[in-house]
């Protein structure tokens, strides 16, 4: 190997080192940490954060970089993986030093407002931090546009590369025209699915023992993961052998839970899969969309069939004889499945979450393109949430102020989430022609889908674009139309007859 | 405060914060890691050891230390810390760079070597390495030599700084001339009391219960402290606001927990009550024996009373009917405190323990005072404990092969135990003198001893000399003699009469 590309990813497994060190302790703070510890630890977190910088902007670092753009040896991956790095180092770089301080004293004060805000229900506490956040996301993209491109195309940018106004435009044109109606439709038949079961109460005891089962069932890898718990559910991980996942359990959410572990080990999997060669290369550059697909295939495409329960009904059934001997497996599959028009983005189910994401997508839009007032922001959201997916919105808490992230300013990231879903749809399909999906899971041999997704997906980590992935798994870029026709074929199946959904 | 001080503060910080992160990572890897995750753990914690290198070895931070040495406007305190990290500077810089780095090799090396001899029970094996290991510890030592001293004093003394062999031999001799025999009547007096409930099946969830109890009875604040589980048990911590212990359940073993869950909190109970404007300087400086006094004072001279159970037997009762209904107080404490002679120095009684600590101390005397064969060591292990405790050494698992300290090239380190154990006696009879412990504890206000030692001790953590706590808590420094007198009491208290040890 090329000596400069090895002082390269020397430097990144510096980078990887800290890395791990701080996905440690963030699983710790969310899973096991006392209270007490909160101030101390931040300060620390704060020292190696510094130590972090110092690597990150060491002009040597900097100019090594630099070289090994102009290096014809590189392999494609290679290459691809300095681009980058390249391209990180020059938008951060970009930022005048007294903006990214401003940046870091202000996430801090706008997180404490919005808790403080949604707490009490009163978007007023938080409008003057939103409304500063707005401006000085505004300057740091600026500053960071290096071709007049619009300002949200320069955010956007950042959390899913490629992905601009005029192609999330089409994607959610196209959700807006199908989605739309069929949400309704389905609002409409909701009275003909059984759901009474689902509130029942499941020992916990018996849901750990069942989730950790599903969770190596579809393909964790229990010898280099853990399992652990909070209140919100996640993903992290120090290195590809070390990668963990929380569950939150209650007795009478045994659904949710099952198919949160599925989530989450669909982003753990995708993590173990990845070329031991780079294991080290910081995980940060993978696409969020990407990470999402893997989540979302196993939650959803995968998790929620009835293909996949086939082998797996009896078994839950003799774990939970009591809250299930009533209940058929077509019975559990409509439950799981059914779709509803609700408020809060989280707990949303698969057909109307990406309706959920377009409302953010259109408010992002007006207050970057548009310079929307920031204090008509709730007005504007509870439009959209009646437009699209027919619901009143009561008030700020269940409204605007619900997700975390405006406060961090993270503007430019809700659309991945939706990607991550028409990914995930697009490699299914193309899986699917491949392998069959539908008979291995009946045939309850999980391991052929995630022999096929390591292939094409997982081993290339952060190595490769999304359309690049896309187009040599499935022959095409990146093309809504497979996500849209997917949502279509499974809620019309599962609402206008009483079959169950394939 | 003076600013160089304070800039050497912030540079212990920044040693705080990688320390915080490898407390962490230790702990999870006994406690929670994947075993698959060991190989690249190591290899990321491998990189963050070479930056704390390159932090201790920083020329600026060396410098800056060698002037504060002369700064008079120096606190009392802070010049013992100054004195104390340019001892520890001095003693790293006199180690040339290539025996370091051999160190560094050897015991890893050792380390493997040792694990295969002790599990296939063949002194061979790792006698090659240990010679090496040897040769290398004199080698390293007559580096660090400045004043012509016995090498075995250099080693001696960094562990356990003022401690010569000159005042170990005094130590040991005492314990020689008056244990010894000690444990002999011990041993002749057991048939007398009773321990066949100590077999029982306590159930694990109960146990937890009230470990978890009793760990916070003593003192331990678990707003700011972890109980986890792992196969040894240990104590380590993130900084002073976040401790964590170890226990280790099995159901034939609630006394063997339960006094490891006390021993730990000892430990912890310490960190917690560091001062607040140290609580980044890292721990390292503290005097082992002074740690070890806590958590033996806690153990056996608090735990194993029958004062501190006076209050605490019933609800132990309450807690296991079935296993203890026909257990009395008396019978509780003869059997928790019942000596004994035995092999293994971790399973060792609070009475013989310090006859195993002596066998290590003549060993490791004739190892570096008169070059004794280490082909010859197993002969001169079993002669020791035959002389010292009274029993036959059947094999090297049990007999030298027992402890990781010398695969570690931990030479110098055991007689830090006994020391612990010694320092814990004098304090506790000057504490008794002022708060009267066995009324406080019958009271149970076991609060009183944890303020009582905080005021004494746990508030100067590493800042002070044990001679000097000592002589501040006590009147006098170190003296061996009350331990000697505390064993003997107890312990012809315990075999003379039926009576219960107060």
């Amino acid at each position: 190997m090329n000596e400069k590309f090895e002082s390269f990813l020397k430097h990144q497994k510096r980078l990887a080192a800290y890395n791990a060190a701080f996905a440690l302790l963030g699983w710790d703070e969310e899973t096991l940490a006392p209270s007490g510890a909160t101030e101390k630890t931040a300060e620390l977190e704060g020292v190696l954060s510094g130590e972090v910088y110092t690597l990150q902007t060491d002009p040597e670092y900097k100019a090594l970089v630099k070289e090994l753009m102009k290096d014809p040896a590189l392999s494609e991956d290679e290459r691809e993986l300095i681009r980058k790095t390249e391209k990180e180092i020059r938008l951060t770089d970009a930022i005048p030093k007294e903006l990214y301080e401003k940046e870091a004293v202000l996430t801090s004060k706008s997180m404490a407002a919005w808790q403080e805000a949604k707490k009490k229900n009163e978007y007023a506490l938080f409008l003057p931090l939103l409304s500063e956040m707005i401006e000085l996301k505004k300057e740091i993209a600026k500053c960071q546009n290096e071709d007049g491109r619009p300002l949200y195309d320069v955010l956007l940018d950042q959390y899913e590369e490629g992905f601009t106004m005029e192609r999330l435009d089409a994607f959610f044109g196209l959700i807006r025209k199908e989605i739309v109606p069929l949400l309704k439709l389905a609002k409409n038949g909701n009275k003909r699915i059984r759901t009474d079961f689902l509130g029942r109460r499941f020992p916990v005891s018996k849901q750990k023992k069942f989730n950790r089962m599903i969770a190596e069932y579809v393909g964790l890898d229990l010898n280099r993961a853990v399992i652990g718990e909070s209140e919100h559910p996640f993903t992290t991980g120090l290195h590809m052998d070390d990668v963990r996942i929380t569950t939150k359990y209650r007795p009478e959410m045994v659904a949710d839970t099952l198919f949160s572990t599925i989530h989450e080990s669909g982003h753990a999997i995708f993590e173990q899969g990845h070329d031991e060669r780079y294991a080290f290369v910081p995980a940060s550059s993978i696409s969020m969309g990407l990470h999402e697909s893997q989540s979302r295939m196993y939650e959803n495409m995968i998790g929620r069939s009835e293909a996949f329960w086939t082998p797996l009904y009896p078994k839950l059934c003799r774990a939970f004889p009591a809250e299930l001997g009533d209940v058929t497996l077509t019975e559990w599959i409509r439950a799981v499945n059914r779709a509803d028009a609700t408020l809060i983005r989280t707990e949303a189910d698969e057909l109307s979450y990406c309706l959920h994401i377009m409302v953010r997508y259109e408010v992002e839009k007006k207050i970057f393109n548009e310079n929307y007032p920031a204090e008509d922001l709730p007005k504007l959201w509870a439009e959209l949430y009646r437009e699209y997916i027919g619901v009143d919105v009561p008030d700020d808490r269940q409204g605007i102020l619900q997700d975390v992230h405006y406060a961090g300013g993270m503007f430019g990231y809700f659309p991945s989430y939706a990607i991550g879903n028409a990914i995930a749809a697009q490699l299914y399909q193309a899986m699917d022609r491949e392998i069959n999906v539908e008979k291995v899971l009946r045939e309850g041999r999980p391991e052929k889908v995630k022999a096929w997704l390591h292939d094409k997906v997982h081993v290339y980590g952060g190595l490769r674009t999304v359309d690049r992935i896309l187009k040599d798994a499935t022959g095409e870029p990146f093309d809504p139309k497979h996500y849209v026709k997917y949502l279509k074929q499974k809620f019309k199946a599962l609402y206008k007859t009483d079959a169950p959904v394939k």
